[in-house]
């Protein structure tokens, strides 16, 4: 299998077209992209389970139950969340808007905000930038639509792929936004995937679910979940392949490269995490099972002392085994090993000899590191990727929304 | 019913000395504090669910079978967690050296432990310090061996009442330490209450079980829950009263002056939180069960999110509501109300008015508030005590360990 990485994001593959305009909701920045795929496509979805979730994400809930749509429309700014009546109203007349000006039906649209909750939509400001976004469309804005739905994200995030599919080259693009926060009130994570390969709904849903498990689900800044959180892809056909489903040859070619892709996506999102300093890998094996197993990467990847002492470069393996204790899981406290990269910190619990500290402190001065649990119980095996919390993120967080 | 706070802390009741003392384990502090009982007292603890539970925990757990015990020895500077079997050696040759000291049997006394993990107790200290910490046993050492338990708290933390039973006098006493880091590596809560009321063993097992339920169990500074949070209770019937069981006529005024003194104590745990500058109170009420209003509760006071924002006194109620959805619970998005002491900031699940973020700004200015949640479900209720996630609580927890 052969996957290459590419430039154009999610316009690098064929038929979709993309912009990013500013329609004046924040102060002059972008704050609106259009994704449009030439062809209706498949379509599939993820979403937050945040209870309260916003307006627009029931609104996608519903309109890729049909498996087909071509036009994601998103506004950054403003999360249309805890709106009530009115933001569901509102969230069907930015599907509507968009489907005019495209001149297709509005069930083929789908809509995500992002940004400010509790806020009504502007919807002048939202009608005046939705043909304006459309006027900017072009098969090369995939970087510029990665640029329109960041909030405080520090960088655009994007990436593509190539890939060979029976002799036909099939490309997968991405960008994503978050673990920033909104304006500053939540922290939204969304992501967007595009293909030409031709992939039947069903399988492209299974697909993305599984990729998603893997991926965004595995990351953690501050274990705080959106009301906004929304993955969706758009599958075209444009490369002309053979339909793609789980009985075609090539099928787990396709889906190791969307696995790929969504899992550098996510990284990128805990990289740009808020005042992320440190991008640490946490693995757990050896548990019961693997719920168990990430349970406990979850419990220590969560925890404020664990954070806090990744950004310290604090050698303190203590709060980790802390955390595994607390966790919930099954373990046997006296078989637990940790690890830092391949430094063996703790043996059966305890920590190995008197040079512990300064064993750890080499691994964890570096931007990147690993930290390996073996309860040495089972089989069960997890990892989530995380950050650390810094004063800038304490920073970033306390100041006023007003 | 009548219950005064007076002076003297755990050695405010009849037949109680303590003791604080520097065994030099920590630099020039004190570090070692020593409770005991003239005559053999009932006994009761609740200790840390965490399965990675330090050597004294397990020690005490066997200790207090027999629901008699006379002697308490804390050390702080090191918690002789994760030391293996050794730890539990040294745990038990402090019980033995104190009770050889005292001339009382080493299975009356208790152990506590707070500090740096991973780390062989210093023994040869130790075994200096416990005879210096017999010798200095004072009927007023109450308030010294409140301050020899202090780690990074900032105040030593003690109460006592005295309340009126059968026309006897009854005092208890208390004294706590804890979410203050550990040297720093450890949330460590230690709470020891003293009493010299008369109390049959299991229902003291009961009334503090019940106490630390809607107290110490009540209380979040950062989520983190430690391998050595220990509360124990030692009544020694010096007030001469009937002794006390659930059958007796004055019960419920001895358990509601155990609930008000562990209350008082836990929340004074919570006001020195690290880094700390708000004290705040989070209720849940109209869940579907107590159950469900105690998760909201603990989702939303431990969400990083929220505590970065009452740190910057920034009105943002979307990270509450946003904590309550994802909180697990049953909940409908459209019924969910929000106050900010008596302020409606949030009815139906939308903000109320345009003046919110203002209206909730006048509340959260002040350093002590509440956030009230009704989920107008049912009649679950419950409550928790939080505090802020400051930039010096990341200062605190980032620092060396060595």
């Amino acid at each position: 299998m052969t996957i290459d990485i590419i430039d154009g994001g999610i316009t690098a593959p064929q038929g979709f077209k993309a912009s990013g305009i500013s329609a004046g909701i924040k102060k002059s920045k972008l704050d609106m992209a259009l994704l449009v795929s030439d062809t209706p496509a498949s379509v599939a979805g993820v979403f937050t389970t945040n209870r309260m979730y916003a307006a627009p994400v029931g609104l996608c809930k519903e309109q890729i139950k049909d498996g087909s749509a071509s036009v994601i429309i998103v506004n950054s700014g403003n999360a249309n969340a805890c709106t009530g009546a009115q933001g569901v109203v509102d969230a069907e007349a930015m599907a509507e808007i968009t489907a005019d000006c495209l001149g297709v039906g509005s069930d083929k649209v789908l809509v995500c905000s992002t940004g400010t909750i509790g806020v009504p939509m502007p919807m002048e400001k939202i009608e005046k930038g939705i043909p304006m976004a459309v006027e900017a469309l072009t098969e090369v804005g995939g970087p510029v639509a990665a640029e329109a739905i960041m909030t405080t994200d520090t960088v655009p995030k994007m990436l593509a792929v190539e890939l060979n599919i029976e002799g036909a080259s099939v490309k997968i693009g991405g960008m994503v936004k978050g673990a920033g926060m909104i304006e500053p009130n939540m922290a939204t994570m969304l992501a967007f995937l595009t293909t030409d390969a031709d992939v039947e709904p069903a399988a492209l849903q299974k697909c993305l679910s599984g990729a998603v498990a893997k991926s965004f689900n595995r990351i953690t800044v501050d274990g705080d979940q959106s009301t906004n959180d929304t993955v969706l892809f758009l599958a075209n056909g444009a490369a002309g392949n053979n339909s793609l489903n789980e009985g075609h040859p090539e099928w787990d070619t396709f889906v190791s490269a969307v696995n790929e892709i969504s899992l550098i996506l996510a990284q990128m999102i805990v990289k740009d995490g808020e005042g992320a300093t440190k991008f640490v890998t946490v693995e757990t094996k050896g548990a019961a099972s693997d719920e168990d197993a990430l349970m406990v990467c979850r419990t220590v990847a969560n925890s404020l002392l664990v954070k806090t002492s990744w950004f310290g470069e604090d050698p303190n393996w203590g709060r980790v085994i802390d955390a595994v204790g607390y966790s919930g899981v099954e373990i046997n406290a006296s078989a637990v090993d940790i690890y830092y990269n391949d430094f063996c910190a703790v043996k059966d619990g305890c920590p190995v000899g008197m040079d512990v500290a300064e064993g750890i402190s080499k691994v964890i001065v570096a931007e990147e590191f690993g930290i390996s649990i073996d309860l040495n119980m089972g089989d069960g095996c997890d990892k989530v990727y995380a950050c650390d919390c810094s004063y800038e993120y304490v920073k970033i967080n306390s100041e006023y929304t007003t």
